[in-house]
């Protein structure tokens, strides 16, 4: 089934311990993309300035990614620079130029209007919520948000978080928009205001499912609630910019490209987003993703299965 | 199989979001031994002071724990006061008073010298070399350190380092150890120094279990020969005092319990590790540790696979 997608499609100008790098095409939308697109057919809403040429065109291209509603617009692309020198799990922003995305109207092609998943990353909730509701019959959607629409926007936020089926959030943003330093506590919280499903992602150490369906045990047992996906111990973080969008990307191309979303089904697509994660840290932008293959994708998963089964 | 233990038996006074409470019975030889004990027999090689009397004595015979090896000073028990208030995964010390632990000279009966596991927990580097070296005929011997001594006795902790098969220490103590920020280069790092197999403690995130017996995959894909057990996701985390002792407790003990050490093993192993450390945050102290049964372990086992396992 196919995944309508919106969110921004950008330039970074990124710097690690393990280098420079400018302009690297990126954005939020761009590597939920190419994650997703190893899975199922992805389409992506968002707007591009007069920078965004035929060579940013093909990397969606190569991996049949529909950009018909990608609006190019007067003006310059997004553009983020932030570095990762003090803290590799955290990017310390140095310019955020909004450019043509600070006045950006969603449209949805008509030939999106039939796509069953729908991602909202993460952008004004405003924008996200505009886009929900113009696409009422999809049949499950996820989102993102970040610290930013948690602190000052939240009525609007709020609005967003009653139409989500699947949040998918960090540690400190969870425990922000729950007001709860305990993560069960600020889950249970967050399951409170909508989706039923809330994904919390701790970098380095994988990400954790919490579902609202079944109550929490009164005990305060609620692993039998609760899944818990493993991230790759990697050699080297090249750059981890993109990689929560590229889990999510998996994450919900693996869910999209199955006919039944069973218990199992979703475990497994927790692996597979943690998968995708790892491969996006090992280049910088999303480099690693466009030169991936589905093969090296399901070896990885492998080695997830590996590094967390008893037998 | 036995395991003899030597490290601290102490008093803590805690205080945590959950509330405060004076003179737990604590102490990494304490919570490690109490947390095996459900596994196999334990002997305990310490000293406490006058302050440790029949009440004291009744929680380790209640587990049928050896305390022989506990040697009666004059003076008081060690001391340790902290607080989470600030941090849940990190006690800020306010007070420590070694009492007669500060002149502890760790004998050895007779009766122990046929473990054939050895546990040395968190104390002078140099004490754990001298109880290595008199039990030159222990099948298999794990350890703990911490900053301290890292940054203030390397030398001597180095000594330790090269006598123990597998080290338990947490991320900070890895990297730190290491000098390397980078999870798995510092594992790497670390198992240069001696332990075929070093498991880096994460608190909330569980533990990761690094073995030299491989090498490193050249592509950084360790995770071959790595595993990572979770932690469970805790309604309410009322002291997190200890964990990382129950967590070697339950480790080392189902090790022991075996009758050959198998990388099946070794993964249930790391499982008991985070049973037995979930356990030990859900009251102040030892309590829970004190009220556990074997039953309530082995459920817990099985939350434990249903939080990770595919299917």
């Amino acid at each position: 089934m196919a995944i309508t997608v919106v969110g921004s499609v950008a330039y970074d100008s990124i710097e690690t311990p393990a280098g420079r790098k400018d302009r690297c095409l990126g954005g939020a939308a761009t590597y939920f993309s190419l994650a997703a697109s190893f899975f199922t057919d992805v389409r992506v809403i968002a707007v591009v300035g007069e920078d965004f040429g035929p060579e940013q065109e093909a990397v969606f291209n190569a991996r049949h990614i529909d950009t018909r509603g990608i609006e190019h617009a007067p003006g310059k692309s997004f553009f983020w620079e932030g570095s990762y020198l003090e803290n590799l799990n955290e990017a310390k922003t140095r310019i955020t130029d909004l450019n043509v995305f600070a006045s950006f109207e969603p449209k949805i092609p008509e030939a999106y209007r039939d796509s069953e998943f729908l991602f909202l990353a993460n952008i004004d909730p405003v924008l996200q919520r505009r886009v929900r509701e113009s696409m009422p019959d999809v049949k499950l959607v996820a989102g993102d948000t970040m610290n930013y629409w948690i602190k000052d926007h939240r009525p609007a936020l709020l609005q967003v978080l009653k139409g989500l089926d699947i949040l998918l959030i960090n540690d400190t943003e969870a425990r922000m928009l729950a007001g709860n330093n305990n993560l069960v506590q600020a889950a249970r919280g967050v399951l409170a205001l909508g989706p039923q499903t809330l994904i919390v992602k701790h970098g380095e150490y994988g990400a954790t499912a919490f579902f609202s369906s079944h109550s929490f045990d009164p005990k305060g047992e609620t692993a039998d609630h609760a899944f818990r996906a493993p991230a790759l111990p990697l050699e080297e973080v090249v750059d981890p910019t993109g990689a929560g969008d590229s889990f999510a990307g998996g994450f919900f191309g693996y869910l999209a490209s199955q006919p039944e979303l069973t218990p199992a089904v979703f475990r497994r697509a927790m692996f597979y987003g943690s998968v995708m994660g790892s491969y996006a840290c090992e280049r910088f932008g999303t480099e690693r993703l466009q030169q991936l293959s589905r093969k090296e994708i399901d070896d990885r998963f492998i080695v997830f299965r590996e590094l967390t089964h008893l037998d």
